[in-house]
């Protein structure tokens, strides 16, 4: 692990004005245009861009300057809402575009960085390789040799970083020959979202939380991430990695190390990602009876979503009808440490599941001794609902009593609700992007993935799929829009429990 | 202690049609038409009357059935909001009513009474004495007599239950002569608002708060019960007692009861009076460092209410200029138990402040440490805040992420809501006498005072009565409209605290 430079906190709020210049290869990809551009795009209108900053955009293709920023343009007419497209900010935003054509697996074209960087004084360079990680290795290493780079460059990259630990680390090693850790950004959008970053001010900041945050008091957490779509025209790569892959390996990992980590002594990007690794080094590893009883692979087959007729994932465009790759995974795991012993974590994520939905649901125990009416004893525990996905936000489920005067001392649920669109109705949730890049800029790393929390998180979901692959387990169907198979529904069943789908 | 007959329990809900004929002592007077009549019209119009039940009015005033059913019919227009008042319930209601003319302090007019009954078959009798506690003995041995009563004859008596020990004892031993414990509900209004039972649900069906509910987790708690009128008319009956008397022995003492008491082992009404005897008990008593820095007795001058002029104690009508009687206290106390030792209770309650509310503040310990901002770190505590008045409600006040892009990782104090009003916007929230009539209903003591918690309550009251008579203390000034004396802010200040007082 390369600490060399200690990174800073996450505290302090300097962020305006702070001068760099964007380098963003894949210019003309589809992240760059739904994503990067529009978040971009709003932190000129928030005025969270410098006024020195300028962005490259690097892509293979030939393009005069007018026409890229025409595509920019139509790009954020698509993906902006047009109350939010001021055309001032657009024309500031625009002005600060230049495009240069390069093959980025050769050299020869990096000198035109180099020489879009000569006027560029103090402001350090941020480089976005919104491309393919095959690529990543000879971006840097050309960037170096073609002396592009300085002493403050940093490099921003996409997941998938490799499809198992070997090759991780090999993609990990080749930005590592170039780039020290303390400049390397690893993106897992998931942490760039209000909600996700709210779990540590929900958990530190709150003692009425932090001292109930752990085996004595919670029973048990359950992270559902489910999709509403399908494949989406991209089969064949899906195919390659699986619902583990995809999602488990980095998003919902993610998450249970932000619920799980003990508390970091300070917001320092590292003190936060040595508390996140201490939580995957702490994950159970997986035995051959947990697979048959707390793992449930799925494959979706043809069903119905919002009514309509879909097909199954064998049977999507350019399907190879003799896949087994997951589409759905659901799984009970735990955190084997002193805060989290025999806490179940029950996870699922799936595609072609009956809404898009991603939430986090910390159940805290029963109270030992109960008073109120015998047929009420179910309802009798807290729920801390975090809610990511649609519309994110926090709600908290307390028991009242019911206010009906026929109702003696019964018992009423009631979710006091921390609804970010409606407690700051004025304030717009900012895209994860935005956070991310403005967290780039500001070179503050608390919120991308350290090098080591990426192979531990191999390390982990390989055990798994090697033992998938040793036991030649099949998926189990489940049709297109349910919440998977029965069999993740008796997973948890099985403890007495059951998922959470009210909110 | 009387407990010869085992009260029932809080728990079952088996009100509706329970029979029972009420008996109305006072009929005429203030309490039954601005509370009592609109509280059983309230019952009849939610079906919660049997069929059978019948009212009787006595009162010593000569007055025809008729006259007396137009009296109550003016009462309950004057009470009831319109649209709550519909005719179909009123004439239903009023055609229970039936009236006698009575000297309550003469044996005659006592055999109506068991006349009325003659047809009552097993409906037990419910007297509800809405008359001066002089009275009380009187009519009950009257009672007793002229054969009116039988072994299911409930009484029902109101506040003030004399104004210290011994004269409470007294007016408690001339109704124990007649009834046993069993049968007799003392009144406090305060137990029967929604809110303050809420605290027994919020406490013990909710693991979030019921493990936390101690000294090691609740820094301290705040109790104030503001009235924003001044004597309205009664001084004379006010100057007797002063605002110890009339407030804190009473209200004020209830709810600490409620807050501190131990979780009883079942919701049966001597095991909630058992523990609530038991913080009386543990109440501190009164020292004389602790009168000097502890207490602060106010009485109000000239000030101003809502902008306009309004006198001072001493001014307002019939007032004696010389008298030292309190129109405000404010104390820290402490219950010395396990659960709260070195908790402070603070409470204030006092005439002519700008508003009228009484609110709850539970305030919870900081975390052991801190890592958000240094100038927020005054935010980092959770406190519950629960209203009696003038809204009925509960709020969490918990600290998120500010969701502002530009904010880092600053900090925001955000009230989750449960606003009984808006939460269950369909329900009407009962007064409390409907509550506290329908529990007499029900024979279910849960929500009434008991003798041995009267008496306590007076203990402690008398011995800082006494301490103020042997060390002459004067009450302070406050201008009418203010939070009361300078010395209540300093009190709390000293211990680097502050009144709660936005919501």
């Amino acid at each position: 692990m390369s600490q060399d430079t200690r990174s800073r906190s996450a505290r302090s709020s300097d962020a305006a004005g702070t001068e760099v210049d964007f380098v963003l290869f894949g210019a003309l990809g589809d992240l760059s245009q739904r994503k990067l551009y529009p978040a971009l795009y709003h932190l000129e209108r928030e005025n969270l861009l410098a006024t020195s900053t300028r962005l490259l955009g690097v892509a293979r293709q030939e393009e005069n300057l007018d026409s890229f920023k025409s595509r920019v343009e139509s790009a954020l007419k698509q993906y902006v809402p047009s109350e939010e497209l001021d055309r001032a900010s657009l024309k500031r935003f625009l002005d600060r575009l230049d495009y240069r054509c390069l093959d980025a697996t050769q050299p020869e074209g990096y000198a035109g960085i180099r020489e879009w960087r000569q006027d560029a004084g103090e402001r350090p360079m941020a480089i976005y390789l919104a491309v393919g990680a095959s690529l990543y290795g000879d971006i840097c290493r050309h960037l170096q040799d073609s002396g592009s780079l300085d002493e403050r460059s940093r490099v921003v990259v996409e997941k998938p970083i490799g499809y198992d630990l070997t090759s991780s680390a090999e993609i990990n090693d080749a930005i590592g020959a170039v780039f020290p850790e303390s400049r390397i950004y690893r993106i897992d959008h998931y942490l760039g979202k209000e909600t996700v970053q709210n779990l540590i001010a929900l958990r530190f900041a709150n003692p009425l939380f932090g001292t109930q945050w752990n085996q004595n008091h919670i029973s048990h957490v359950e992270i559902t991430v489910a999709e509403k779509v399908g494949i989406e025209g991209r089969w064949g790569y899906f195919d390659q990695a699986g619902q583990l892959r995809d999602m488990v390996q980095n998003h919902l990992l993610q998450l249970i190390c932000l619920i799980a980590m003990d508390p970091p002594a300070n917001l320092d990007a590292d003190a936060i990602r040595d508390e996140k690794v201490k939580v995957l080094k702490a994950l159970k590893p997986f035995t051959d009876d947990m697979l048959g009883r707390d793992v449930v692979r799925g494959q979706y087959i043809a069903g119905t979503s919002d009514g309509v007729s879909v097909p199954g994932y064998l049977e999507e465009a350019d399907a190879n009808t003799e896949s087994h790759t997951e589409t759905f995974v659901a799984m009970k795991t735990e955190v084997s440490n002193w805060r989290w012993a025999g806490v179940p974590f029950y996870l699922r994520t799936g595609k072609r599941m009956p809404e898009k939905l991603s939430q986090i649901v910390i159940h805290f125990r029963q109270q030992p001794h109960y008073i109120f009416d015998p047929d009420q004893r179910a309802l009798a525990s807290n729920k801390l609902v975090i809610r990511l996905q649609p519309d994110e936000g926090i709600a908290l489920q307390v028991l009242t009593k019911d206010s009906g005067l026929d109702k003696g001392m019964r018992l009423r649920p009631g979710p006091l609700h921390l609804d970010f669109n409606s407690a700051f109705a004025k304030t717009r949730i900012p895209d994860a992007y935005e956070r991310l890049l403005l967290e780039v800029m500001k070179g503050q790393q608390y919120l991308f993935v350290r090098r080591d929390e990426v192979e531990h998180a191999w390390h982990w979901c390989d055990s798994l799929i090697n033992a998938w692959r040793n036991r030649d387990e099949m998926p189990r169907r489940y049709p297109a829009g349910s919440w998977g198979p029965v069999a993740s529904i008796a997973m948890i069943t099985q403890d007495g429990r059951s998922w959470y789908e009210d909110y």
